[in-house]
């Protein structure tokens, strides 16, 4: 497509979905929830259709030959399609965060002040492989009263294409405008560019994915970003430590399933505890496929069968059944390693001393922080929050899982009775 | 300087920063305070000195023929450094945000969630003129835990640097590391240039000014942005409004102090009241020596002394004593008027029916609405909130006056006895 056409094309488009944004803020929660669970039927009816279009995608990516992770994520079948309508319904059944009556105060000269909940007006959303984000992050955008555009990977294509186009229908029978919901042309990284500098029209763009898409949207956005980067998460097991829980909790971390940003990818071990830690718990990594890549102190430890890691491996997101371990001197050594190489997401501690978990607690700079638990717990649903657009790893505006009320902000809303300034 | 050479000197300051960021969220409430305090001592004791170096600036901008409005806001007397000095103990004085559980939930399977206030680290603040934001900002930033970078606009650069180095000498005797505060080198916009692109060390940049500022800004940042715009505020006076109300409103959001960002720029009003209204009140704006620019409807209801408005008029923040006055149809035509021209900033509704009052408050985007009240009270004072580093105009992460809560983000502290993922 010529560049000036595609131009013309994103800022209709960004201009009807601003507009489609403020019908859909004053939309009464029941209309909002109603079309969620129509949505959530529809692709229950439509599964045949959804999973043959996706076959076109799986097979290409068969073609050009992708990894078997990425070919795993890109797959629907019935029960993935299942669990997309389940997450549709689950969003209906959550409270409605719009209206919601954040802060109320009265000030001494009468004014009184509300801090209200509010959509935010339009998310775009860029995103890789997975095409149930495209049902979910509609179903949870339109939920908190926002417009969304949504940005698939050109290797989920027609999968994106049929889900949007089935929930697509079903908002031509309700009240949301059905310019509330939109798919940005996939022509690779231009259009992207263009979209980017729509700063007037969308209020807040989230990339969830790796390095090289983050770096992208961070340097050409004109627009605030919500990064959900990759996930380092790492556990410090302390001399402190309960050995049979950091067992449980490492092994946990790292196998229950590695493909997630919330698995751990370094593991580091007080050097007290090393020499009686190490060798059983390497053993039963080893046993279950694990490739170790140690620090010189765990290769001394153990012998056999341990890569070198390299300085690279310590900020690596493996997303396998790869695991980089280091031997450190003390906390301080843990929580250093953590803030330098980690990717802010999160991050475990396995001690029994109390004093020791809140030294951790307060000095690692990470969205969700462990004390004996597996890191494999940083998500919407185990906090109770039900579905997310993701995790962000930013600072600002939303740390750690986003779900509905990240989804939105705040505005204040003051009553007076011809309150003036002196 | 050379580019190269000032890239590295950036690269430096940044680096530093972190670094100190580190230890300064660690600091305890006490200290924190202790040491706003005596910088508050500092700045009196060192007023001579600091009017001395201002007068520099006062006599440059003079030579350079600035507005006398700007030069009111570059000048620093007796009065002013005292305000300085109370800022800082005022902000010595309110409650350390920093450690206070946000919300406390425990889930099923026995975690305990803690939602926890933390710094968010290294904040960056671009602003302009008004030297009192030096000292302001520092106070706040560190306060919050926070190491903080400034830049000042070249027309302050005396005042700013005498500020600067006041403060920095009280650090040298406390325990927070004086690298937790900086000046970037003013070195025009290439020093800013090489700044924004440190989204590795700086996590927030909150830019105070107009247009051309908050363009760069938003244009070459790769550090998350809290833009704080001009404000377009507006007030709609309803054909249900107390006229003698209005009036107050009206004449207080314009007059009382024309060149802030809260003062009313464009006057809506319902046709149906326009005549019986607009006479009176314009009269009173003329009498104040406030130059009125109306629309067609005005010109007609008013045949003398009113210019005409043009399109640019109605998204113009005057910060002056001119007025745009436009008669609108009605609430709904107020809401889009304000919707398309409006900064997001303040805006009012003067009307005693309440369900309107509502409707607006539900319609219109912005930051901070007043029913029957005046837009001059958005102040992080006014709310109760103490002293404020601005207002911001963007919607994430925070919304309206930026005090101390909005200089921290949050992380969640996880509490198990064991826990994995099944």
């Amino acid at each position: 497509m010529e560049n000036d056409h595609l131009s013309k094309k994103i800022l209709k488009m960004v201009k009807k979905a601003k507009l489609a944004s403020r019908r859909v803020s004053l939309i009464e929660t029941s209309v909002k929830n109603e079309a969620l669970k129509q949505m959530a039927s529809a692709l229950l009816q439509r599964s045949t259709y959804l999973i043959k279009e996706n076959t076109k995608d799986v097979n290409e990516a068969r073609r050009q030959g992708y990894a078997a992770a990425l070919i795993d994520r890109l797959t629907l079948n019935e029960k993935r399609v299942k669990d997309m309508a389940q997450c549709l319904i689950d969003t209906a059944t959550l409270p409605d965060p719009v209206g919601e009556q954040i802060k109320v105060f009265k000030r001494p000269n009468g004014l009184l002040i509300k801090k209200v909940r509010t959509p935010i007006g339009v998310i775009g959303i860029i995103y890789e492989s997975r095409p149930n984000v495209t049902s979910d992050c509609i179903g949870l955008c339109l939920k908190a009263g926002n417009a969304v555009i949504l940005k698939g990977g050109k290797e989920a294509i027609h999968s994106n294409l049929a889900i949007f186009s089935v929930v697509k229908d079903v908002l031509k029978s309700t009240k949301i405008p059905v310019d509330a919901i939109q798919l940005l042309p996939s022509a690779g990284r231009q259009a992207l560019k263009i979209f980017l500098k729509q700063d007037q029209y969308v209020d807040v763009v989230i990339p969830r994915g790796g390095e090289g898409l983050i770096r992208f949207v961070t340097e050409h956005s004109h627009i605030p970003v919500v990064k959900h980067y990759k996930g380092v998460c790492h556990t410090y097991v302390s001399d402190h430590a309960d050995i049979k829980m950091a067992f449980d909790i490492c092994y946990n971390a790292k196998v229950q399933r590695p493909g997630v940003c919330n698995a751990m990818e370094t593991m580091l071990v007080h050097h007290k505890i090393a020499a009686r830690f190490l060798p059983d718990m390497i053993s039963k990594f080893m046993d279950a496929g694990v490739e170790i890549r140690g620090c010189p102190v765990t290769r001394k430890i153990i012998k056999k069968g341990i890569k070198k890691a390299s300085r690279q491996d310590w900020s690596e997101e493996y997303l396998d059944l790869i695991l980089s371990v280091k031997v450190v001197d003390d906390l301080q050594g843990a929580i250093d390693h953590i803030n330098t190489y980690g990717s802010r997401h999160s991050d475990a501690i396995v001690t029994r001393d109390k004093k020791e978990a809140e030294e951790f607690l307060r000095s690692v700079d990470s969205a969700c922080l462990y004390v004996n638990a597996s890191t494999r717990f940083t998500d919407g649903y185990q906090y109770g929050f039900g579905a997310e657009v993701g995790i962000s790893t930013d600072k600002l505006h939303a740390r750690g899982p986003m779900a509905l009320e990240e989804l939105t902000t705040y505005k204040y809303e003051v009553y007076g009775t011809g309150q003036i300034r002196e």
